[in-house]
């Protein structure tokens, strides 16, 4: 979606390390936002994202327009479900459609051998997995770590809407995760008391609200109860206008 | 979904006189049969089909399992919308997602430069060139006449589930569309005239009850209440267990 930081600049380091051909995709999709989000508000620095992809040594960046790829008479829709219906699907009904839609898309017109998606969309990069899988996509996608601030808040294009003061809350959303990560390589297996814990951590900030901090299973993205195999923590909060979301994968080896 | 008949053969001449390889994919699709449909007795003469692929000179026979196409962890489906709502997506609500998501399926898997589908399935026929439009799926869709019996019963792998006496009724359908297409070729413009004439046509037959008869706009399938334009008439009936569809082109040039 352009808006280009430090995770998609790993993103193209990786392809860059094992392709022979980089092509970046920049478009701001208005089928994942929904008609209170921020689409229109949505950050565009065209000539900063050019030199930085240029800087990075891609080859390409496709940039189509709006009228390109949803032609008046658009009526296609790419549905993965039920992986897109719980966390971000409950709180965004038709982001995973757009988005699935998109990528879809994008890979038919690209036909990349390799396909790199930040692992701090999670729940999405599960989506896109899922479909490349089910529509027989002869793309591999491959998940690069999340890249973060130095206090630890993961990146994001939308960490830019963050007044100084909500900036240094923020910080504590990766903490609230990191502490329940802790907890559960110190043998804690007890979601309740984890998610007790996190929310702790998070503390009682004005304009801060929970929407989700839940311990999962890393493929089905199922709640559990007890912590065990492997994980990953979600978690969404929003402040004032901004949500922001990030997740820490973890794992309790079979004994 | 085999069972090949004329109907299939005319396509695979098509493809054999166009194409310098002629692939032909066989799949009883589940995901386009509702619950009530008839899935488990679709006609499956693998041998037949097998012999007249040799004898109409097709290179490969695409012949998944349903696991192969359907794993159990399968999730994704494509819709097509509204162009699948009217008409038979009326009668059989889940049926084109079923068909769009197959479609897409074989495109990507097979990648055809040109594909072959009869008109016999106009409404189908609509909603795979829209899907192939908007995934941008790089393959030209190609109609192909209807092909019928001598005395007008379009073909289909249906017709066998018909009795003897229901085969003979069961020409009225096209001879209804027939009557329609030259009252409207006659300049006689009023739907509603006509279609009353067509269903004279069909007559008041036991067992054989009329679901739609429509005049519509050829490329949105929107009903029309006057003649004009590039028009399709669009037929459904139902004989016993028996649902058959047809449906004929025509035009009203302007003046």
């Amino acid at each position: 979606m352009g808006a280009l930081h430090e995770g998609h600049l790993s993103l193209i380091r990786q392809a860059r390390k094992h392709c022979s051909t980089v092509v970046v995709s920049i478009f701001v999709n208005p089928l994942q936002f929904g008609p209170a989000e921020d689409l229109n508000r949505y950050p565009k620095p065209v000539k900063n994202d050019r030199q930085l992809c240029r800087e990075a040594g891609v080859d390409l960046i496709f940039w189509p327009s709006r009228e390109e790829l949803y032609p008046h008479d658009f009526q296609t829709s790419v549905k993965v479900s039920p992986m897109s219906l719980r966390w971000e699907g409950e709180a965004r009904p038709t982001h995973f459609e757009g988005v699935a839609t998109v990528v879809t898309k994008l890979l038919i017109l690209v036909r990349p051998s390799h396909a790199y998606f930040g692992q701090k969309d999670y729940q999405q990069l599960l989506v896109i997995k899922q479909l490349v899988q089910d529509l027989n996509i002869d793309t591999k996608i491959v998940p690069c770590p999340t890249i973060r601030e130095a206090d630890g808040l993961a990146l994001s294009s939308r960490n830019r809407y963050l007044s100084p003061n909500q900036r240094r809350q923020a910080v504590r959303v990766s903490a609230a995760l990191r502490q329940g990560v802790q907890l559960i390589k110190r043998g804690v297996c007890h979601v309740p008391t984890i998610q007790a814990k996190m929310k702790n951590v998070l503390g009682d900030v004005d304009g801060l609200d929970i929407e989700y901090l839940a311990v999962c299973d890393a493929l089905s993205l199922e709640p559990l109860s007890r912590a065990k195999g492997n994980m990953v923590i979600l978690g969404a909060v929003r402040m004032g206008h901004v949500r922001l979301i990030d997740n820490m994968l973890v794992n309790v080896p079979k004994e």
